[in-house]
């Protein structure tokens, strides 16, 4: 899927919701535990209730890393499902991985051709080596740590340059823009820090940017329109806990539903505003 | 096992070596190809051949997850199978993560957990949220990315604060040496910049420092030690490739013995040098 592919799905389903699914044995409802792959249940009802108002799924591997071999079956089973009752929904790995090339290329299989994600997040700290092999994949994507969410974003990322003065999330923008374009290649930045989108637009105007910390973590959908939105939208707003865990009884699909139904009213008011529907 | 406890096994085998168990099945012996687990029966052959040598083991988790639910298991095999036969041989899982706090709880109940690791590397990106929650666990370290041994290491590590006048990887040293301390945090510094070592050493002189890159990458093990040895050795150099590969036929495990043989032999006249056995 390009860029352009990407927003052609935007505009159908008048949506750039992305939901996280972060699937916590602890929170997903008791009466699933006593099936035989939990983890997969919960996700399918919660892809099959969500898919009309979204456009892309992320797992986070973490969740599924807990469970060693059992989890990645549940991974592997999940992206299976996504591909093939969803095929035009868009898959991101939240791994975040980054390591030497020689290593980098064995995670690319993995997440690409194994799992056949469309896309996985990578930390920047190790440079370019860490992100180019993931490049040489036709049709998918990696995405960038640039400014995260979480309280401590600032330790390094906010750093600034003495060459540049540009601050360390805007020397990852700048020096990685030419790795790829912007039909491999999105950034994260979050939700909590909408004001700084307008500076992220200034370096990557044109590339989708994935933006966690909307509902939870207290991030703000109207600022982000605001700040982040370009001409093919550009955006991917990431939503988990805030969709998949509002119901504990047999009707939680149909909650989640509601949930990412609300998101997507909210969403499409944006995208009419700007004029890209 | 606390610094001390480490230093002890340093003496003891007069070895500060860390094997990579960066097990590939293209580079693995043939004969090995038919039986139910080859990356299990290469790594328990490899460990027992050169545990005599080493202090340390370190999976590289990309190398297993390339095989997906299977290859959790080979992975967790190979850790009980230390933990069993060599407990006093430091472990080490290579998985560079790095997350919001609540993913971040996630990853330490997976590796120090389930996995029973020692010890688990970490990028820093994202701040003091992604490794203090792997700081709570008792007896358990985190190895944090410093300065890293691929060719690609300036684009970021060395972008210079005008606040500080450190580098990046100078700061992540110093921000970070007091979210926990000697006995719970090392950090990774490439064999290939050693003589950068002089100016790790002044930031965090006490702590254990992982080395990668001895070997194929190109770095030299007497400038590591003169640059990088503390008082209680404070090192772990980690050889993968020229210690696993060297020999493809019945005789790999020998091989591999008289590798980390002629390593320990090199490390026994550097500590022996230093005064420390």
């Amino acid at each position: 899927m390009n860029s352009t592919e990407l927003f052609e799905q935007i505009r159908l389903k008048r949506s750039f919701l992305c939901v996280g699914l972060d699937t916590d044995l602890n929170r997903i409802p008791e009466f699933l535990l006593s099936k035989e792959d939990p983890i997969f249940e919960f996700n399918k009802a919660i892809i099959d209730a969500t898919a009309d108002f979204t456009v892309a799924y992320k797992p986070n591997l973490a969740f599924y890393e807990l469970h060693g071999a059992a989890g990645w079956t549940s991974l592997q089973k999940t992206v299976k499902y996504i591909r093939t009752n969803h095929p035009n929904i868009f898959t991101i790995a939240d791994a975040k991985r980054g390591d030497i090339t020689n290593t980098s290329r064995m995670y690319a299989r993995t997440f690409f051709n194994h799992l056949d994600f469309d896309a996985i997040t990578l930390s920047p700290y190790m440079g370019h080596d860490t992100v180019a092999p993931f490049l040489t994949f036709e049709g998918k994507w990696v995405v960038v740590l640039s400014l995260t969410s979480n309280d401590s974003f600032e330790d390094f990322q906010m750093v600034k340059s003495s060459e540049t003065g540009k601050h360390l999330y805007e020397e990852v923008l700048s020096k990685s823009v030419n790795w790829g374009n912007e039909n491999n290649m999105m950034y994260v930045v979050g939700a909590t820090r909408a004001e700084k989108l307008t500076s992220v637009r200034d370096i990557v105007p044109d590339h989708f940017l994935l933006i966690p910390g909307v509902g939870q973590q207290g991030g703000n959908l109207a600022d982000v329109a605001k700040y982040g939105m370009n001409k093919k939208c550009g955006l991917l707003v990431n939503s988990s806990r805030g969709i998949l865990y509002t119901d504990q009884s047999m009707r939680f699909a149909s909650a989640a539903r509601d949930k990412a139904m609300a998101l997507q009213n909210e969403m499409e008011i944006l995208l009419k505003n700007a004029g890209l529907i």
